[in-house]
């Protein structure tokens, strides 16, 4: 008997924003592993913390500072494929959504064609920063466009011209390359951006109130759509 | 002291797929209030039905057949305002993620301004799908677009072809239309058809080998990107 391999959102930050699924698959789980980037506690783990069960073993599967992450997803597989061979049930934790971005599905495509493996779905970041920023995202026949902030300057501006609503994420470094293409496209006005959405040092401010400081990971641009019934 | 009204989103259809957070607002409402179609027993109220405290009034909103639904917000949001003007806090129970194309949004605009208000978010029910389909939607630098099934074949199959991943939601009755924008986009042959994705009933179909059926309210269709790191 092998053991079930369980990728599990875990939501935008706050804990208690986990699915009740979500607690009752992790505390149940005599391996937990979570990704980290090296120095730090991981995110993932310390939304999980109060779930994670006193006599599990964690696994830690810290990112390379290299480009070698299809060696370094081999790794973490096969770390993972060692427990679940010898009948032991693991769960991978993944902030947000899994299937949304998370790159615990690099590790759910090696093997969930080996392994039971079952998905727990999460709260993404990008809704835990519009219900934060008191913001309805998208209504009615609104069209909502989720754009990576690493696409180039005309890029963004030529896919912001068609949306009705826009999430950019992936902010970072981005920002003033962000904030240009939402002034080509005539949305600057109305865009808001989120840092660390739900979390201790949640920040939120218009797009066009903000200085020059760099933006952290944990960043987000929303730009609400238009359409409302009052 | 007037009350606090929570908005609060309930994920997928799934009650195991509600936030921690919502069970816990839920359990606690002495006012649990839901919208509901003539002669159904709601949606939303049959997911929160294991929370929903004994002693608590419910309020069941009926969407009118008339188009009148200004009126009908406001009337809801009134029936809400003398509960929490005479103290009580109030739950507006809602599917999904109450900021993502939401009714409930249309009551917290009504009322927000005027009491303490809060709004839990939840897993969308496009994430319950592509986790059911055991489909990720996006990765690395993908674009992702929501679309409406509501939109006229061209606006679909325009979005469509600047899109990486697509959701395409409010199926129904324009389910040929949207298998025609497809097509046209040439996506047809990686697009996925979700009927009421979670729940009792599921049902994952490539849209390829769809029959001439008519699809039901709870009906999706997902277009996954294409990058994968292997």
């Amino acid at each position: 008997m092998t053991g079930t391999f369980h990728v599990v959102g875990l939501g935008p930050g706050d804990p208690e924003l986990m699915t009740v699924k979500a607690a009752r698959v992790i505390a149940a789980a005599p391996v937990v592993a979570f990704f980290a980037k090296r120095g730090r506690t991981g995110h993932a783990r310390t939304i999980a913390a109060a779930q994670i069960g006193p006599a599990a073993e964690e696994l830690r599967f810290e990112y390379p500072f290299t480009t070698e992450v299809v060696a370094f997803y081999d790794d973490c597989a096969a770390t993972l494929a060692a427990r679940l061979g010898a009948g032991h049930d693991a769960v991978l934790l993944c902030e947000g959504d899994p299937f949304f971005y998370g790159s615990s599905m690099y590790i759910f495509d090696r093997l969930s064609s080996v392994f039971r493996s079952e998905v727990v779905p999460g709260v993404s970041a990008m809704s835990g920063c519009w219900t934060s920023a008191r913001t309805p995202i998208a209504h009615g026949d609104d069209v909502l466009t989720v754009l990576p902030g690493t696409l180039d300057e005309d890029g963004l501006a030529a896919r912001l011209q068609g949306a009705d609503a826009a999430v950019i994420m992936k902010i970072g470094r981005n920002l003033p390359k962000i904030r240009a293409a939402l002034t080509r496209a005539g949305l600057d006005g109305r865009a808001i951006y989120v840092e660390r959405g739900t979390m201790a040092g949640e920040r939120i401010v218009p797009v066009a109130e903000l200085d020059g400081s760099p933006a952290p990971y944990f960043s987000i641009v929303l730009v609400p759509g238009r359409q409302r019934v009052r």
